[in-house]
């Protein structure tokens, strides 16, 4: 794990949020982007070699929708880059962390897939490939 | 706001965690160390540009014992690397966040200071600039 790709935050009103978040950053969002599969738009941040993901849920049954309606709006999960996701998710699994279905596609030109908060402290760790 | 200075994120037990992301990140914590003020046993991990700060509570009634008991261990707070904190408090007092107390001492050599949850999405900042 060579660098915290992003952070992802949950939000209720985007629109609010990145307003807020440029306020607190000083400087702008650098895109916004809709993930039908995941039923969220997201908006993004550069912050050094880091981004801040603004998450927010389209769809009443997202996984979004249900974080906020269970403990409010706040940091959602982590995500780290990964060269080879294939690779690190073995070694992983090996270690006793257990990952959430399969690779698939996310946000921002990237295979991701998610640990589960459960085999990781309570924090729901992603980890992110970038797409060829 | 230049740079994620850390995560840091809320944990039961420092040792059982400390091993735990040292399997997850593949790297061993850089230190230990407690910050009697706050009544915390802190433990850092390197990751990129930023660290991952565990911490676990050496107080029952302190802030890190509060928050595991409401909402579990996991991402308890995100920290921004800044080169002036009194300055940049200035501006964000004057953008309508709301700072925690004065600034004050923290871990790993840093001025800190937080901001309120209420005014930032439900994300728990905290400004760090290093000490000379």
């Amino acid at each position: 794990m060579k660098k915290i790709e992003h952070i992802g935050i949950a939000v209720s009103n985007l629109e609010f949020s990145n307003d807020l978040f440029s306020k607190l950053l000083g400087k702008e969002h650098y895109k916004i982007e809709t993930v039908e599969s995941e039923g969220v738009k997201t908006s993004f941040f550069v912050v050094g070699e880091t981004k801040i993901e603004l998450v927010e849920s389209s769809r009443y049954d997202s996984a979004i929708a249900k974080f906020i309606e269970k403990k409010g709006q706040g940091m959602h999960h982590m995500a780290f880059h990964v060269d080879d996701i294939k690779k690190e998710l073995e070694r992983l699994n090996k270690e006793g962390f257990k990952q959430i279905g399969d690779i698939k596609e996310g946000a921002d030109n990237k295979l991701i897939c998610f640990l589960h908060p459960k085999s990781t402290n309570g924090v729901l760790i992603e980890l992110c490939q970038e797409k060829e």
